[in-house]
């Protein structure tokens, strides 16, 4: 009558950063019939004060492996924000899908209840449960970040739509 | 080692919808400060063949309603998406908190492995288990639309951020 927490999160990155790639796909496809250079997606922002394409599609990369990582109490690895084109952020969402790969169902098993402690520059460590960590902090900022992603190329012309955010299918 | 149907939904929607109410209340209190009617906010859009503000607070809270009667196996309650002001989107929105919280934890159990037919107008119906329902439909779509909506509001002035999504604290 349950849900293992591996259940819950890796399936769940894996499909919608494979949905991503396709929304990349998507926005290549386009700015080639305009004649575009569609690496300016990377630094579009919905508002000035919001941050660009690029640092969104990093923040859910980020998402993902900071919730398998702490999930299986294992060091987070680096990596280093350092995409500048359209298609070092494909390398970028294609590793994030490795590393979510590279994890077993049991890593995870007995993580709903351990103490999650996320860490923030300017005040005191948010402190979870694994449960309240995934459904509460994790999945909200995962699919904050994508949901922009998608918004930016979509306001952008890419012609993507809810199908293309779902995916599945 | 696991995580109930009820778990994973009711306490998600309710946080996110109260918090979705908090972001209301700034956009009511920004057109006031800016001396617009705030009403206003609810015929944006993102890009012109994108729904308007008040059919993503409509469709999330639809998500909502959805997910817990399929789950549990009840008739779903048909909803007007007759909103026009403000304040009628806040009372749909509560609306939707009490339908959730009007679900035992009881209802739900066992709903992960029956299957879920969701209707659609044009094509075959889309059929799930119930744990794929909740993670590959109704979660992603919940948060797709009310990060629309946010966006919506951050894009048209209203100041919040990434607090005021998560909520919570």
């Amino acid at each position: 009558m349950t849900i293992s927490m591996h259940a819950l999160t890796a399936p769940v990155f894996v499909r919608m950063f494979s949905n991503l790639l396709g929304w990349l796909d998507k926005a290549e496809a386009h700015a080639a019939a305009r004649k575009f250079d569609v690496n300016n997606y990377l630094g579009l922002r919905l508002a000035p004060d919001m941050l660009p394409f690029t640092r969104q599609v990093q923040i859910a990369s980020d998402a993902a492996k900071g919730c398998m990582a702490r999930l299986a109490g294992v060091e987070m690895p680096k990596w280093e924000d350092n995409e500048a084109t359209l298609d070092e952020l494909r390398a970028r969402v294609r590793k994030t899908i490795d590393y979510v790969n590279s994890f077993t169902a049991a890593q995870l098993d007995g993580s709903e209840s351990r103490e999650i402690r996320v860490p923030r520059r300017t005040s005191e460590p948010l402190v979870f449960t694994g449960e309240d960590f995934v459904k509460h902090y994790t999945l909200p900022n995962l699919y904050f970040h994508l949901t922009t992603a998608y918004a930016l190329l979509r306001h952008g012309g890419v012609e993507i739509g809810k199908a293309d955010f779902l995916g599945g299918r």
